[in-house]
């Protein structure tokens, strides 16, 4: 996926997700060098942890009413959670789509397994 | 994904923003009918107490290491981000650009920039 | 400890907590008329889940810093830290000692076993 | 608290208070020494960030059944409420005397207004 321009958010994210998953320890990331591959290596309650954190910060930069802050702070969260999906197994895709299906929207798992045109 | 035109791109994370966006009472969104009209009518600390309790339940489905329920509890997370996002006049691809730009990805907003082929 | 004036803030805790044993189901609370009998039968995630909540609204009320609010959200959050200790079978004066040992302070356990002067 | 007979019941929630007044900077604590000093001079935002990283602590500690965890993680969020309390010129009598006021019980603001027997 990496020599064509981003369609999407979904396809960043699943880029993200890519890059996240060389980092996974178990698929040969050094924990010496990447922040990633050491919360990973650590276990779920240090990403879990951090989850924790960012959320009380976005809510504290929302409070604060700072835009910059905020998509700071919002990335840093969905970045976490990122990190937490991978561990689990889990695409940021399978995310969107329920959203996606929440939202009454055709989901991107739907969308793929649609033709190309 | 990798075949498909570029015209054919649906940004999920956009549209669902765009929805939220009708619903917020400042542009007649209904807090009589509509749940998002209903937290934006309240105010910041509406949403922003739903960011800590969904980020809690995130880190509860994790602790069970259910894929269906953090999947779940995800998508209501970051549906309340998008929430207050709106709220501050904010945009995912706002926070997907923070991300991409952290990852040295092209953004969204580059890829906006960019003369449509 | 019930028949004789609560003399600090343990004292208090503590029959508090024993207001909070007599409504654990396991003891014969009854989840149809009592708010904390119904957090305990719903297990572990009710409660905790409660003090993700809380912990977000001490967090607003002290941006907010609304002394009346920071004061009734922080006995909110300890309450639903009582309920999570009762769940354990822990006491609040072990958290006292925690804290008292913590800062070199002689703890409640000790002084407990003083004999009545 | 200073004209009370030394053999009187000490409560400890109010002594911890009182050592972390002594940190406050605008007491004279020193940042450069002390972690509660630190916190205090770097404003509200570092000790809130601890309190929702402190409370997810609480939450992980009990989805793991610990109970040493559970007491030293809720001895951690309950010792950075008191360093909360201390900034905002609150006591932690005040949220004992919210909890007593709920329970039915009487709380210390009452017996402190009780003459000595």
């Amino acid at each position: 996926m990496t020599d064509r321009p981003a369609n999407d958010s979904i396809d960043i994210l699943e880029r993200i997700a890519d890059t996240l998953a060389t980092r996974n320890p178990a698929r040969g990331g050094d924990p010496s060098t990447s922040y990633v591959a050491k919360l990973l290596a650590k276990g779920p309650d240090a990403f879990l942890k951090k989850i924790g954190e960012e959320a009380t910060e976005v809510v504290l930069a929302a409070k604060d009413a700072d835009p910059d802050k905020i998509l700071y702070e919002t990335a840093d969260l969905w970045f976490h959670c990122l990190v937490m999906l991978e561990h689990y197994g889990l695409r940021p895709r399978q995310v969107i789509d329920e959203l996606a299906r929440r939202e009454g929207l055709s989901g991107l798992a739907e969308k793929a397994a649609r033709p190309p045109s």
